[in-house]
């Protein structure tokens, strides 16, 4: 594999092809933000909007505004999207909802805490893009929000009876790790250095398990392993994903040792992961073996495979490791042999355990401009570092 | 096919195979109930207690004991488990938990009306039994609940921001035309038939669109179309299942037109539903064709596929259709070959589209002592009737 020409492979995928799907098919210019439920050639088939896709949307604009062209329509884009979720995505003191209908009325109530982790991105990426400060702002105090409801995130919507099983999940000290980076402009240094080694702890030394080798997604309290079905679910993308997070802080701490610990993670996560009948990686597992309540356990997501390039190449780049080169190569043929729409702009996003399309979409309700389009920036960008 | 022959084939998988599976490796002697999470010779893999399932089992029990043959290890078998939710399931006031530990303590919330429409089927039936009017007096005051709850079901644990968008789900006015019959025997005839009769209305009128020719999941308020993923869902199976509760409805109102309709409806979703590549019914579509938000909407589950059969033979039996005769010997064929064990007893129940086993469980969250014993013994019956 010749890592020079692959740079450009990703670089023109994103610019060419991945970018301009979304600024032309998904633009609402007429009530704001984003349509992200679009066919397989682009298509509107509905017109819900959801704050996940909204915000990260925003922040995929402004990021690449920031890191790589200064160009108008990106900026335009971005501060469109950001406007509409000024106005309508929250219910006046920063509470982002879940989802609103196509003109912004509220659909569903503010019970997820990830909306506002990506409204955060969202407005902090935007405020290094305009320079307005009033967004620099909403980043802010969402923030302190999201680190005053850490405890009991879904607050009057937890349905969880109090007492009998508390369990605390790994995905928002895993999202924490790339938001105190994401942040780290409108952050004092002591709190991002303090916010850094708390999730880096929680991460590496509490969800990972190294009598298994493998994050799982949820622990007791204390953080003890929980032999219920909660408590043996593992995400392997997740996993991976949360290494490159954890890598970019290692570099950021000069904590190499940080860095060569999340590559040995990853690694271990995807030769676990890893479906060796049909190729790909599984979305879940049960640590034991068991069967899942994911129905979809089976099944191949693109966010799982092209956050794991990412990952790998970093990886590669950081410690020269020649398992993290073989692991990238593996799981690029797959995912571009796979993913990869030869017809049409954008990739595909749910394929079945022989890797077949199941769902012939560009975007849904969990699928929107984000994980393409990042994960082609970042495994470009790494690649012109090894250049 | 000879359905003469056929009968005892269902007769005996219910009797020789899946009733003693139960029996013998479901219940927990030491703490009560039923352990449901069985691998697939029936060695326990969770313990967690899902009201569902609970309840299902009692009502199990307690049916083939009233039905079928006085067999005391069967009584005991649906008292032991509602001995234990009397005790465990429910807050105090018969608001009935959705999940419980092993020795009973609640895991989640109250905020599924499918807990408490289970729950009185269970008491009522364990009421019939027994003799013992404290039961009945549960199945009761839980009937009375539901009633209260229904224009609001999931009360504050609803997500759904108020007044933009609110929908009516199929679900509950589907269970309650079984209910309404299951509780016959402890409500006065009155209520009986303004139930049956409001609940007709609402499947057959409201939720069944004429222009489709197909049930929907959930429709506005004032029963107009929803263009929104709620309101394009189709979810075959239950459309299908819905229809021999209508069928015994029709039977106990002396009202063959409803049986007939019943019938053309079932045999109209079965035909959408049917999967011309692969065989077996989708478990969820969207009446538009666009891609569904559930991403596993082409497996096969068994409850989809035995629920058809049941309205099948029903239909056949209640009107000589040579249609519903057809399609009972598809779907029975399909059925027999893909869900049944041949090595251990107890039916798999989640398919991929191919047909093949998915998850290699007899028994998990969602699975229990339910549909198939119940359409076994509903086949078996029935068969008996025509022969």
């Amino acid at each position: 594999m010749e890592l020079k020409n692959l740079a450009s492979s990703y670089k023109s995928e994103l610019l060419d092809r991945v970018v301009p799907f979304w600024l032309n098919k998904s633009q609402d210019l007429e009530m704001g933000g984003y349509f992200t439920c679009l066919d397989r050639e682009g298509n509107v088939f509905d017109t819900d909007k959801f704050i996940w896709l909204q915000a990260r949307q925003v922040w995929l604009f402004s990021m690449l505004y920031n890191r790589v062209e200064k160009k108008p329509e990106w900026l335009d884009c971005a501060v469109q999207g950001g406007e509409f979720l000024k106005k309508q995505a929250h219910d006046g003191q920063y509470n982002w909802y879940f989802s609103l209908t196509r003109e912004g009325k509220p659909l569903v109530q503010p019970y997820n805490i990830f909306s506002y982790t990506f409204a955060a991105m969202a407005f902090a990426q935007l405020g290094l893009a305009t320079g307005n400060s009033e967004y620099a702002d909403i980043a802010l105090q969402t923030f302190n929000l999201i680190l005053q409801k850490q405890e009991n995130p879904k607050g009057k919507y937890n349905k969880a009876y109090p007492g009998t099983r508390n369990l605390k999940n790994f995905a928002l000290p895993m999202i924490m790790c790339n938001l105190s980076l994401e942040m780290e402009h409108l952050l004092d240094a002591g709190q991002v250095e303090k916010t850094a080694q708390q999730v880096i702890h929680e991460v590496m030394d509490v969800f990972y398990r190294p009598d298994l080798g493998l994050i799982v997604e949820n622990v007791n309290l204390d953080g003890s392993f929980s032999d219920t079905f909660d408590g043996r679910l593992l995400n392997p993308g997740h996993a991976i994903e949360a290494m490159w997070f954890i890598m970019d802080l290692g570099v950021r701490l000069k904590k190499p040792e940080i860095v060569s610990k999340a590559l040995d993670i990853a690694l271990q996560t995807l030769e676990h992961g890893w479906d060796k009948e049909h190729g790909g990686i599984f979305y879940f597992m049960d640590v034991k073996g068991h069967p899942t309540q994911q129905l979809e356990w089976d099944q191949k997501l693109w966010w799982v495979h092209i956050e794991t390039l990412i990952t790998m190449i970093k990886g590669y780049q950081l410690t020269g490791s020649q398992p993290a080169l073989e692991a990238f190569q593996k799981v690029h043929d797959y995912t571009w042999t796979h993913f990869r729409d030869e017809e049409y702009p954008e990739w595909f996003g749910y394929l079945n355990r022989r890797g077949e399309v199941s769902l012939n979409l560009k975007g849904g309700k969990w699928k929107g401009c984000f994980h393409v389009p990042r994960g082609l920036y970042q495994v470009w960008q790494t690649l012109e570092k090894l250049g």
